[in-house]
């Protein structure tokens, strides 16, 4: 098994879109420097989206060049559409990711998109970051939402996945994750997922894993994923996060509780942990009221945690 | 991997035993009746110690032959030394534990017996099962307790687990329990310890797990335990529990969860889980104000929920 695996927090994305509440800027700011000080990596810092649906993304841009200025960060931002996709690469992302929900239902509710329109989409943005210079080309990921299952069409088949991985390659992302948008995974079908899709895909395809952890799966899912030789996980600090398109659809994975399993299991994470739990003062200031969960960090760090 | 598994729902005994309040025994009934109902097929019912000490379970005996009643319903105690064993005996349980702890310190707090003490304890116990007619005799298990760490002793090392898995046996258990009583197990930590006892005892001797949630990280390691070939998931209904001697350390796993992981993995339970989320209600009923977790009855089951 490897032995070090990058921690992708999403919280500021994934988190924050789904609080009724508006983090200030500034407190962004210090979140995400605290984390980077903490030995986080990567941080999907927001979404191209507009502002007007999504006040509480509004300063992707800005959060984007200020992330950009801890050297070795990797900065993620989702877009929708060619013209989020435009202000990412002016804003300077590392990786910008697509997301293309398997559900074509939560596709429309969600993205307002068929799978036809996202597709196309996804083209012209590959073609857009083809035409810029190469300093200035940001990697680009296809993110399969609802791999796993969604809330409104129920069952999400396999086939429907890997036809749909097939045709993101095909339309030009450089790779692709699997999102359980709704937390509907298990064990054994993220692990069957992972496998299949490296076959249609390619083992190098396939690097990332966005679990959540609805019905208390995460951990147990992300271990499978690991096993399977997934090494970027996706989660969110305090557990920040759902889906609006998904009723019922909360909760991430609490990113304390990833590195403390990871960390525990001698996998590195780079992540240290007692730093990271003293991030979470960065929600109580800027989203008081707002839960936040986590076992480890209520249980405090055992004895014999390295 | 096999296909079906046995949950060992301990409420009753390690729920209860770390709550304030005392359940009455008439609500204990029904609620191990609607345990039954809902298809949980082993109980542990409750723990053969002083009422003094122990008002939770003071009504142990009555509550065994009461399970009894409930023919294919496996009846299991804890007992603690050779009075326990009598009355357990007596009192016609189907299979009876003896909780080792692997950290002597905890095993002189818990029990007040010291390693040499209770080993004798527990060859005193397999005298006198040998001594009882064949019908009367119950199962006999060796629980390995903190096997995996300790809130006072901190790390206990793989070889001291060992040691006492052999002694164990030659003092005549049937079979043994690795038990996670803190939490302070990982996966890795999980797999290699089952090995490892599996090499010492006999593979057709370790056949249960233990796990706690305190960390979060009790359905990973569950999941491990399966993969690894146990058969045999102790978990404690809405998370009720934990061990009064390890400060800190709360949480069984949720049995709603587990069924919920397992069943999502086509691996039987046997376990209606509507059924079973419908038993949470003895728990308001007779444990007013006691909190209870579990993240399936909280989300509610997913469309996708066989």
């Amino acid at each position: 098994m490897h032995k070090k695996i990058l921690i992708s927090e999403v919280g500021p994305r994934d988190g924050l879109q789904n609080c009724k509440g508006v983090m200030p800027t500034e407190v962004k700011k210090r979140w995400i420097k605290g984390l980077y000080e903490a030995g986080v990596r990567e941080i999907e810092v927001g979404s191209f989206v507009p502002p007007k649906l999504f006040p509480q993304l509004a300063d992707t841009a800005e959060l984007v060049e200020y992330a950009k200025t801890f050297a070795d960060l990797r900065v993620l931002a989702l877009v929708p559409n060619l013209r989020g996709a435009k202000a990412a690469i002016e804003a300077g992302v590392t990786s910008m990711g697509f997301p293309l929900s398997v559900s074509e239902t939560h596709s429309e509710k969600n993205l307002r998109q068929t799978h036809d329109q996202a597709i196309e989409n996804v083209a012209a943005i590959a073609s857009l970051i083809a035409d810029q210079p190469k300093e200035k080309r940001p990697e680009f990921e296809g993110a399969l939402s609802t791999a796993f299952g969604c809330t409104i069409e129920g069952e999400i088949r396999e086939d429907q996945v890997l036809r749909l991985a097939e045709r993101l390659i095909e339309a030009g992302v450089d790779e692709l994750g699997l999102s359980d948008t709704v937390g509907y995974g298990n064990p054994k079908s993220v692990r069957s997922l992972i496998r299949k899709t490296r076959e249609v895909a390619g083992d190098d395809k396939v690097k990332s894993v966005h679990l959540h952890n609805t019905y208390g799966l995460g951990l147990a899912n992300a271990l499978a994923a690991y096993e399977e030789g997934i090494k970027v996980f996706d989660s969110s600090q305090g557990g920040l996060g759902g889906c609006p398109a998904s009723p019922g659809a909360s909760g991430n994975i609490v990113t304390e509780d990833m590195v403390y399993m990871f960390e525990m299991m001698g996998v590195e994470t780079g992540v240290d942990l007692d730093a990271l739990i003293k991030c979470r003062d960065y929600l109580a200031e800027g989203l008081p009221g707002e839960p936040v969960y986590g076992f480890t960090p209520n249980a405090g760090l055992p004895k014999i945690y390295r």
